[in-house]
């Protein structure tokens, strides 16, 4: 099958088998989408060497521990845990420390033709769920996490920093718990979708005049200035959420921090679960966050586009 | 009177005007502290200019608008708000955007014979309080300030980062409330104190085997390389509360803040009075912390002497 794979820095479409991973279930993968996290682990992020990709929808083919789930359209928890350890038995694979991650450690990923994931890391897709809408529930999940890591209430005033595909997605979760959510960004016409939406819109190089205003402020530009940012937006005694996988060590103003009492959240993962909800139910919508699609043979001019300035969620057509 | 001074980086012993504003209390300070924020600020942090000095007990000596407090031996609140603002009105001045802080901002400091502060600022001492004890009060506010911020439990596993006077309350207040606090630090001798609370210590070369260990770990070393040491120590999902005001700008990790959903607390400030209870009811002793005291007209001395490496805390008895 063909496979988007990274060795060493360099990605290509290779032809490898397909995946046989004994008591695990097969998944023929229909869509997969494109995330930044890609494109940080090509660059060398995770020190990871394999197939990429973790955001897909797919038709499961077999299933031994599950046979109910064959034919079922599915998408999946990345996180796949020991499974014996306090946090596996707890439920919650997620911080298992010896976790593989689809396609991004210890586990081929989704820019294939096939993958393979445990059983319990599937869900099926509802039917009214398109495809184009499953392939987001991975990205989705995480930006509704946001919301069970910070209370949200109905007056709670947010800030979401970064208008890219990231960002689109955090405001839209939010702002279906609070009508004061609003998104900051470096491009109007990225901006002018979130308006579409609700959401309120600031260039960022107007957003000094919001200094101090917000009780949320989530950093989700992946940009080395986002946490600064973040931290000239958010109230004494504020939340700020840092939601991108900046590879680096930026410096920050730690004295602020203690100062001003601010309290700083990472967050990763969601759960698939509401996600998919959110999409069934018509709460969130994220048809018009589709860029652009590609042929998985064509996965490496995907990959470039996907990396060019400005571009949303880019999908690879994984079938053949 | 006598006041430490500091005049653009410079500090100084000098001769002023005993304070007189309308509408504060005037109070004779009996006994400062030097506390790791004076030394901060006399190296450029928070571009004060004034008499430094935030520790303090003293004597009421007058009070227009509460005479009762007239003659009463007093702690204080550092933080005086514009009593008009919405955090100020909700009973909170400490982040008033607007607000002084004895010997800190816009305000003149306690290493002086008087010092002045608006009357709701005083808090009686209880007698069986020392005086030794009472100047204890703030830091020890602020350290207890922690347990406000996030919740401890009997079996939360806390770390303490640092065994100078700051980590030594901090480890003090957090063993107040569970069975299992340590403190890491580089001075055997300064250990061997927490010992004897029965704290938990270690040496920071051997700390690299608490990796991933603890719930809640507190930076209060003051040093650059603390968060990383913070991050190293707490498991994931767990919380990291900054305490030290390190001035300058670190460069951290951020990613690992985010793949192991790590929470960072900044805290500034606690509240006097369950500090005092706390010193009232011996539930948490100080006096081993005292290491010398000079006269306040030998406060450069002192200021010295609090510089040193490895000193706890220098006390300045401000009588003539």
């Amino acid at each position: 099958m063909k496979a988007l794979r990274v060795n060493s820095g360099k990605a290509s479409v290779e032809d490898i088998a397909v995946p046989d991973v004994p008591g695990e279930a097969l998944v023929r993968v229909v869509c997969s989408g494109i995330c930044s996290t890609d494109l940080e682990i090509i660059k060398g992020y995770a020190a990871f060497d394999g197939t990429i990709g973790h955001e897909f929808v797919g038709i499961v083919e077999s299933c031994s521990d599950a046979p109910a789930l064959v034919r079922r359209r599915v998408v999946g928890e990345i996180n796949a845990g020991c499974g014996a350890c306090p946090l596996c038995l707890a439920g919650d694979p997620r911080h298992c420390p010896t976790r593989t991650v689809l396609g991004i450690k210890g586990r081929d990923g989704s820019h294939a033709e096939y993958l393979s994931l445990p059983s319990q890391n599937l869900i099926p897709v509802p039917d009214n769920v398109t495809n184009e809408q499953a392939v987001f529930a991975e990205p989705l999940a995480a930006a509704i996490g946001i919301t069970e890591q910070v209370e949200i209430a109905p007056d709670t005033r947010v800030a979401v920093i970064g208008d890219g595909k990231l960002g689109q997605l955090c405001a839209r979760a939010l702002a279906a718990l609070t009508d004061h959510t609003s998104i900051v960004g470096k491009h109007s016409s990225k901006l002018k979708r979130a308006e579409d939406h609700g959401i309120e819109t600031f260039l960022a190089e107007k957003a000094g005049q919001l200094s101090g205003h917000f009780d949320v402020v989530v950093e989700a530009s992946g940009a080395e200035s986002g946490f600064a940012s973040a931290l000239d937006l958010v109230r004494p005694r504020g939340k700020i959420v840092l939601k991108s996988t900046f590879h680096g060590r930026p410096s920050w103003e730690a004295w602020r921090v203690v100062v001003d009492e601010i309290t700083v959240v990472g967050s990763r993962c969601g759960r698939i679960g509401p996600a998919l909800e959110h999409l069934a139910g018509n709460k969130i919508k994220v048809d018009d966050l589709i860029e652009d699609r590609f042929s998985l043979a064509n996965a490496l001019n995907a990959i470039d586009r996907a990396a060019a300035r400005g571009t949303m969620k880019v999908l690879l057509d994984t079938e053949t």
